[in-house]
């Protein structure tokens, strides 16, 4: 028998100290449970994405001198460890995205990564070289076949990688498959993983041990779900989803197969109760790992920031949160009692700052340059302007981190102000169309009103001018959010979107609108990524282009 | 003799209806005087970087149609375009970057990209497979060694690839090299060029045609520099930089060389005047191709903004700048003067708009607020953000596009307000440390006194409290520059920096400096790059970290 323990840690990114107590504890704990081998997840070292903190040299000695002190604790235990290690070939990249395999006390065996993501949110190839070369690990006389994420991806019908790792691998007969991960959340992930890890296990015959970490580094959230499959198919362990976690499991090497106490009847569950864990990961670890506490945030009145303030409340503790109420003049009543009505709900502490003085000064000062000038967008975002203003100006007074309310339906089509309602430190909903954001309202209040009904009932305003709708300048969301996720997620052409939801006009203008306003979220804050296609980092496209 | 054309033509990023006209004229052209074959450069049809929009089918559908469209025009003409197509093979990326040959009217080969930047700006791993496969093309009885950009670059101490295309290709003895090229200007990009390309004609002893493109697509600038150079190194010929350019060399197939009708003595011109020549494409294109006119700058008196202003006031014709004063109780009487001096040296338009009264107002409407607490960092920011908010007030009305006037210096150490003088659309100085700045001021100056004297010699201030100094939070900037470029450009750990440099405590404030304000550089404005290491797309470091 040998005693596997799957360690599923929440790391912080380039804070090697932190990362290597956290490891450091769990071994301890694991030599006392008996174990034989601990395996960690996937750059557990130096957290994932270390992005290019890989370019600086002394980052990847450091790296090495802490495995190497690790190293010397693991007495009685072979660990594996995920870490950047150096490429000792002078032609190709640097490095390698490695499995580090500590027995006995020292480093015996390292393992590279073959398959580097460099698609979507991924840059790997920007820093590692790709494996070429393939051998098993021993450790108490199991051969196991030791791999690293996307090394058990390539299982798509139309192959992204031309070689297979495993296909190498397999050759030596091993009896076991272990997969170290970074493997970020979206609301399909979970899904997908476990159709990816049951084709591997069937087509290669083998059980696996799976260990993906969890926590969120600013826009990458880890959900987990780290486990232990048979051969077969079947989860002998799983371990939670959205928190640290640590599990042993005994693998019987002449069965090729682990022991299974009971069975695991684990539930998916709902993808808007995912996204909200998700979302409530992502705002608490932006401010434990940046060291901030308290987050403001702008209450309208309206659906989005009622949500963003809501999880905020959640995650931090209503204690934590500021909410920052700014009528104009054009500000309905409606607004300031449904804001009111949810700080009272959320026991958040609140001030009221009218903007209508300032306003008037803004428009003072500028009579001259307007002269003969009506009423346009320009005034209207001097209001959102404002209020950004403010909310920055309590925030550097009191330090507290801005958190953004811009939805992905109107992050697509440039409805918001840049240095006004798009300010923030972090984006909570940018990754929600805004039909996502009343789901999350609904599910939200699944137990009690939290979100008064109103916020969620009443039509949608910026509230800029006088009797404003979302729908003056916009399709209906079901409409809009319908084209959105066929031009953004599907990279649809507009041709085929007129084909599939008609309204021919409609999707020409709503395409035209989402690449208009590039520019716009190229200066836009990090956003929590819960989608197969957030905007930022996954979604590169030209500025200054000319296209569709 | 084969007479070969080189085109080095300005493409525009994803705008294939204009690639296509301006590659089918010059298609004309080199048919009315008697061209063989013509070269294009990399991915001539769709522009540098398409990034994402390659991710959309229909887009590479209208980019294999045009391809389609231009060959049928190219009777008793050979080309050589470069663009994306379809990997045929199901495993790998669907996607090589290549170099299409045509001849007859049809095209007749495609040959791909082997080494895919991926590092620094470049992405290509992203969406191109690697090629391969090798074999040289024939035109008229000459054997090409064709290649594309990267695939020559291969030639550092320290490899970044494994393979070497050429190593290929000369196995076939060809008589010829041809690369096309798309090779981003950085100010010490033309000597390293030169000498790869010189390392590459003397390692395979054979003669080269260089074909690079130029203008600018957002951050990205393209110098152009295209040549041909025969297998002793010599020059042949050389095309203009920072300009389209169109040149034939006869080449003779016998003696394997370019037929030299003159002695090419192109001196390279100065680092600072090659910056000068950047920033100008990069305002002109980014103005150009996106549509728009007129500039707008916030005017402080100070040099960076009266650089940002003479360079877009050349750059767009000065009737095409709108400059802004925006004075406070804080302001100098030289800084006033200084601007008003040098809009009268530009004849730009101008306006001088207050802040004072909005701030007073500010304060009035943060009264409850502030209650109690002193003047600080937050009072600072709200007049830099009043100042933010009125030039895109202005903007938003007229139309114009704010340029924004941060420096690399103070971007590198967060030393400006995010959504205050950190606003603009495009970043002009942003990839210029402050002693650069002074330096282009210089030479903005050689003819003629353009930018007061007083600007460049008086000390720098952002006058957002009384007396203040940037040497107040700042080291002086040789030594702030110094240690950024040590930590930015060259990746040094703090030790070796105090090594080199000393004061110990002065390197690690600023590196500190430089860490904790990421975030802010992330809601940035894109870069014009000049130097081999900008902020933005060219350093991509985690915003929730902890390092160094």
């Amino acid at each position: 028998m040998l005693r596997i323990a799957l360690a599923q840690l929440n790391y912080h990114v380039g804070n090697l100290v932190f990362n290597k107590k956290i490891i450091l504890d769990k071994i301890h704990q694991a030599i006392n449970q008996n174990v034989d081998l601990l395996v960690f997840s996937e750059l557990a070292l130096c957290g994932y994405p270390p992005l290019d903190l890989l370019n600086y040299n002394h980052f990847i000695e450091n790296c090495y001198s802490d495995l190497k002190e690790i190293a010397m604790q693991c007495k009685n235990i072979s660990v594996i460890i995920g870490a950047p290690t150096s490429n000792p070939d002078i032609n190709g990249k640097n490095l390698f995205n490695s499995a580090v395999l500590i027995q006995n006390g020292e480093i015996t065996d390292i393992r590279n990564k073959s398959l580097l993501p460099t698609y979507d949110i991924f840059d790997e190839y920007r820093w590692f070289e790709q494996n070429k070369s393939f051998a098993c690990v021993n450790v108490k006389g199991v051969k196991i076949a030791l791999t690293i994420c996307e090394d058990l991806w390539n299982m798509d019908a139309d192959p992204l990688y031309t070689n297979w790792p495993m296909n190498e691998l397999v050759k030596e007969s091993p009896s076991l498959m272990v997969n170290i991960a970074a493997s970020p959340f979206d609301f399909n992930h979970e899904d997908e993983r476990k159709n990816i890890l049951r084709k591997n296990v069937a087509t290669y015959n083998l059980p696996l041990v799976y260990v993906n970490q969890i926590g969120a580094n600013t826009d990458f959230v880890f959900d987990g779900g780290s486990l232990a499959m048979n051969a077969d198919g079947t989860i002998i362990k799983e371990l939670d989803y959205f928190k640290e976690d640590f599990l042993i499991v005994e693998f019987d090497n002449n069965s090729k197969s682990f022991v299974a106490d009971k069975k695991v009847n684990y539930e998916t569950p709902s993808k808007i109760s995912k996204i909200n864990n998700a979302l409530m990961l992502g705002i608490k670890d932006y401010f434990g790992k940046s060291g901030f506490k308290k987050a403001i945030v702008g209450l309208s009145g309206g659906i989005d920031s009622a949500v963003v303030l809501a999880l905020a409340a959640e995650a931090l503790g209503s204690e934590n949160v500021h909410a920052v109420l700014m009528p104009s003049e054009f500000s309905s009543q409606h607004s300031i009692d449904d804001a009111l009505c949810l700080v009272d709900k959320l026991k958040c502490s609140h001030e009221i700052v009218s903007i209508a003085d300032i306003f008037n000064r803004y428009e003072a000062a500028l009579g001259d340059s307007f002269k003969g000038t009506s009423f346009n967008v320009a005034e209207e975002n001097i209001q959102s302007r404002i209020r950004g203003t403010l909310l920055m100006a309590i925030s550097n007074k009191f330090g507290y981190i801005l958190l953004n309310t811009s939805n992905k339906s109107e992050l697509a089509v440039g409805y918001g102000t840049l240095y006004g309602d798009m300010n923030g430190g972090l984006s909570v909903i940018g990754d929600l169309y805004k039909t996502e954001v009343y789901e999350l309202a609904n599910y939200i209040n699944r137990k009690s009103e939290i979100i008064p009904v109103n916020t969620i009932t009443k039509a949608p305003s910026a509230e800029l001018r006088p009797n404003q709708k979302d729908s003056d300048s916009l399709p209906d969301y079901d409409l809009l959010d319908a084209i959105l996720f066929e031009y953004i997620e599907k990279t649809k052409s507009t041709q085929s979107i007129i084909q599939k939801l008609n309204n021919a006009d409609v999707v020409t203008k709503v395409i035209k609108m989402v690449n208009a306003n590039e520019w716009k979220r190229h200066q836009f804050a990090p956003i929590i990524r819960v989608s197969t296609k957030s905007f930022g980092r996954g979604r590169r496209m030209p500025i200054v282009a000319k296209y569709e």
